[in-house]
């Protein structure tokens, strides 16, 4: 769906013209977005969702972090599963202890741990912390990265975890993280968003990098 | 494709069987998992492409950004197109002027200028600086936010952004954003990422709210 023609469609098509047709169009999208604006007025805490089997599900939550730092808000993460890597996001998050409060459960993926009730253990001390973030008001956004594999491995009580979403301030954003997100919570979710593999270096033999996937 | 079964199969399936076959189960993901990790072995700079029309392309660059500060590595950002937005990345990232350069286009985006020559002479000096971070082995990882528009707008040379993209120092990863990533630019990128739409707040009358879209 190119905006543009990819081949001209007549030789009088004029630089003039171009423009012409391009300022109209803007002119439509702007009237638009204009609109879509002016309907969109409530002010509340959203639940994200990001979840499918590309990358950016992780790095698009913790750009999310970026965002609210620079609007000056507090922001709690609580990573399941991923805990043992130290990525680079926790090494830099951990500069700003007073703006980021960041808990990580401590083991590695779960097909490292091969222990099911140690990865039980874990998860549920992490939602523990997990509940302080979401009685929390003064923190406005919250990241659970992971935590849709704990849910999909029922590491963790679906409605447990539902119901302490739902209690949450009224202000307070919640990202989840993770792929295979459950029906149930997406139901509950305001926004949700797949991310899908069109294409993966990985599978072309290169490693996973510094900055890239960790 | 839950990894659990939705039902109990048999009533004498009890916790012992379930912690076996999940052991069983975490061992065959830990040996493919080794398997793929042995085959890559290749380091080198990639080209990412995060497109779509879901939410988290330019967040997902922005926590890749996070990153790479975590592993030391020196950053360069040229937000294209949405450049007039005070985005809480930008207020974020400009305390840290050692570390991120940070260059942003002068206009919004482009339905608001409703210019097309302005667009396009704005979108040439951006490239001027994206080619500056291009020549430059000290910077780690380049972020082109909303890249995409600028080209399938054809505001700048595709042939030019190709050439100049494959002439980058090895050792540099840089990603590119923008929904309607061009055919040719998803040719040559290692790794692309289609962000998808499942449900979007701003459908339900909820308003873009700092912290979350910008």
């Amino acid at each position: 769906m190119s905006d543009l023609p990819s081949a001209p469609i007549a030789s009088s098509i004029d630089s003039d013209n171009i423009n012409t047709r391009h300022q109209r169009r803007m002119e439509r999208k702007k009237a638009l977005m204009d609109e879509k604006i002016q309907q969109a007025q409530r002010t509340t805490g959203v639940l994200l969702i990001h979840t499918g089997n590309g990358k950016g599900k992780s790095s698009s939550a913790f750009g999310m972090v970026m965002r609210a730092l620079g609007h000056g808000m507090k922001v709690g993460v609580v990573q399941f599963i991923k805990g043992a890597m130290s990525t680079g996001e926790e090494i830099f998050l951990r500069r700003f202890p007073d703006e980021v409060e960041f808990y990580a459960m401590g083991e590695g993926y779960t097909w490292e741990t091969q222990n099911r009730d140690r990865d039980i253990e874990k998860a549920t001390v992490a939602w523990a912390q997990a509940k302080k973030f979401l009685s929390d008001p003064s923190i406005g956004l919250v990241v659970f990265d992971e935590l849709n594999i704990a849910l999909k491995y029922h590491y963790l009580d679906l409605d447990t975890v539902i119901a302490d979403l739902d209690a949450r301030p009224e202000m307070q954003h919640v990202v989840v993280t993770g792929r295979g997100a459950l029906p149930e919570l997406i139901a509950i979710a305001d926004t949700v968003t797949e991310m899908n593999v069109v294409k993966h270096a990985f599978k072309d033999g290169i490693v996973a990098q510094a900055g890239v996937e960790w």
